[in-house]
């Protein structure tokens, strides 16, 4: 494994050239990008529409590169959308961990799903 | 720039820390993540509801760190599930450009956003 | 109960005329309603995030009126994108219904939640 | 125009028809159904994806019959889930507004689209 292929700046890269090659960058204002993000979040979420726990777990053994594919289309337009308003993605994503942290202490949050407004 | 910073593994151990330490794996099935992935999709969305591309460009500017919130939190149930399924997030996002790059040759793509079942 | 109340024209009239009181119309494009519509599903759906399926009975159990809000304003969206597009939304779901039936023979579709392509 | 066709009832009996048929209930939970709404109007968006309003308008003249099985698609599964939880949507709906009149004043909100927690 080598570090190049696993750094986010590379990669966004590659999302530029495939857009500016396509002169795609006309479309991708946010509010676009963002349309999009959700369409290939229910994308990936239709893959698991009416199953059980156990159905998407075997679904997902079965048909892992479509699954893997549709987390991949969702991150594309993610980093790229990020990169447009100037955002540094894993500094955003160190940040709210943070955040999340404080509004979820572990005293008060472990082991339950509620959320922060109701803990 | 550090490397350590941009580094998607070490964003996603975070990740884990956060959550094993509040014992939430066992909510985290594949359906729940891909459910929260999209919800955080729409709190994102929100922020343009209704807004023409320039509202949105002014509304980005004045509220940017609500925006990149929004959109690490995405990021972060995203980078979390392809962990949990053993998948390399920036490999599959790669292999889906190579994939797209064929959806949508240059030659017939080129300044349009037609679908590639419509091309 | 009075059938007027029962009626979608009535309660579409009742949409209109609370969107053209406050001069709404000019935001209400097909594009910007259906962005509406998701972002509201999403509200609906938060909900039940992360809930088991006997944790979803009884927090709606506890939680009706909530509940119930969040599928009305999927629906006042619906129903005035409908009306805005010149879709008669009951006929349209009678069509729907009945094309659904011939993808989802009941021979082949009893008992299973397979989708039609895979049928 | 005859008045059964309009009635919300009938056409929920005839939702209730199609999923027994199908024995579908067992799936029909509210956390699937709701899921299954947010997959549905991701798929009315998508028509819109990337589209000017002018586009979305010259579209949707030339795919009237695809649009309008999208929305009936969201609409059936809405009208089945007010139903499964002892919902009236009609009454829902005129509440909803009811509410929505007190969050959005004409004197604050007229020709505006302003949150009404900015309002």
């Amino acid at each position: 494994m080598g570090f190049d292929m696993k750094d986010v700046k590379i990669i966004t890269k590659k999302i530029q050239q495939f857009r500016d090659e396509r002169d795609w960058l006309q479309f991708h204002d946010a509010k676009n990008m963002a349309v999009s993000i959700i369409i290939e979040a229910a994308e990936l979420l239709e893959h698991f529409q009416w199953k059980t726990k156990d159905e998407v777990e075997h679904y997902i053994s079965t048909n892992k590169s479509e699954v893997q594919d549709e987390i991949a289309d969702i991150a594309i337009y993610l980093f790229e959308l990020a990169d447009n308003l100037g955002i540094d993605l894993i500094k955003a994503m160190e940040e709210k961990i943070e955040k999340n942290s404080k509004k979820y202490p572990v005293s008060k949050a472990k082991g339950k799903h509620t959320k922060y407004t109701k803990l």
